[in-house]
């Protein structure tokens, strides 16, 4: 029987060919193969890594009872995201005591504002536990963008679309690059914030960046405020560029 | 004969093993393999990369003629770098002129603070140009520290360690999570920043993060000011975790 461990796998941003060699290793080893998805949706990560899932492994899906339908500060998205979380690990945790490895699939890399980061917390004082870096999400879209993002000396910052508009133009302003995420309805006042900043001439909007059907456009020829929750809006730095 | 084309391809962070499938198959088709060193030094993407180089690739080396040694705003530094990029665009271009495949390794990913920028942006124009995303080093630093970086809604900020020490307290105040990189002679300063923005807590310092050697350690238990150049900090986000 192998050493229980759990491993927090990132699977990249959506092309199957951008798994690292450690992440199919990982599924190579794994037991227990966990992966989070909506309820009564296929899971992302799961699609990415299925080819190299293992017919002996025993899958164990985490199926969110909310994702965007309740406010994420409400007293409802949070108690039922909490025992979600809660309950997912001590799901976890009976395979890890049982002496298993289990292997949590996460798009892009699993530190950087994934939900495996609650398992990790809830379980990594308790059980052995490794990371296996990924491509992020935003690398996959500006790398489908071709378009450098940040060089030298330059401040890149990740924001929220889900800030305040003077804030969302503060912190553009403040940045060589920026990328923005949580996009979906927020998109309208983006744009204004983006124009405000002096920076919508060189946004490019982004929908589904390492899937075949990706959608890139630069925002300012975007003819309409339409956007999904997970597009992103890339703001390239490096204005020295030759 | 295959149609030319320049592959921008990122070899991760250090790790062989997070390398990507597609950059495995990009260096299977390439023709040449160009790859960036300092003079007199051994390519850190190279030894990346080295076991998956196939014998009958023409390897092109590219070697800086300074990197640190004189400030990157100096006339004399600008000088030799801009024709070292252009001699280095020149010689790739020689080779997809003549038809060939040319992919150019990179540590970490091509698009984000890489050398490979400044040949894209001279040859992207006139050449097919395709870029192969990779796990940035400060994913393989993160991940080797085994600490979540960002959360919901947190703002993520990268941040050179070369910035007067005002703005580095301000940017370092004004972020949830952060990575400050280009360390180096900049430590006392940074970490004077880290502690007047109320971060110096939960600074984690970090050198060859992904390699097998990699040194981490609380940034307030380090008992000295010696940095190398590609040394971080990473100070993690997600305040409100369980």
């Amino acid at each position: 029987m192998s050493a229980a461990k759990l491993i927090g796998v990132g699977v990249g941003p959506g092309d199957p060919e951008l798994m690292t060699l450690k992440a199919l290793r990982a599924l190579g080893e794994a037991d227990v193969v966990a992966h989070f998805a909506k309820a009564g949706h296929a899971s992302h990560s799961r699609a990415i890594a299925a080819r190299h899932l293992r017919a002996e492994a025993v899958e164990l899906p985490l199926l969110y009872p909310v994702t965007t339908e309740l406010p994420a500060c409400s007293a409802g998205y949070r108690s039922a995201i909490t025992a979600f979380y809660d309950d997912a690990a001590a799901a976890i945790a009976a395979h890890l005591e049982a002496g298993r490895v289990v292997a949590v699939i996460c798009e892009g890399d699993p530190l950087f504002y994934g939900s495996y980061m609650h398992l990790h917390a809830r379980l990594a004082p308790r059980f052995d536990a490794e990371i296996v870096a990924g491509v992020t999400g935003m690398s996959g879209c500006w790398s489908a963008a071709a378009t450098p993002m940040a060089q030298g000396d330059d401040v890149f910052t990740v924001i929220p679309a889900t800030l305040p508009e003077a804030e969302l133009t503060r912190r553009l302003a403040d940045a060589d690059a920026a990328v923005v995420m949580k996009i979906g309805r927020h998109l309208p006042k983006l744009r204004r914030a983006l124009e405000s900043s002096g920076r919508l001439g060189r946004a490019i909007y982004v929908e589904r960046g390492t899937m075949t059907d990706a959608k890139l456009v630069p925002l300012a020829a975007k003819p309409d405020d339409e956007a999904p929750y997970f597009a992103v809006v890339l703001v390239p730095g490096w204005e020295q560029r030759p």
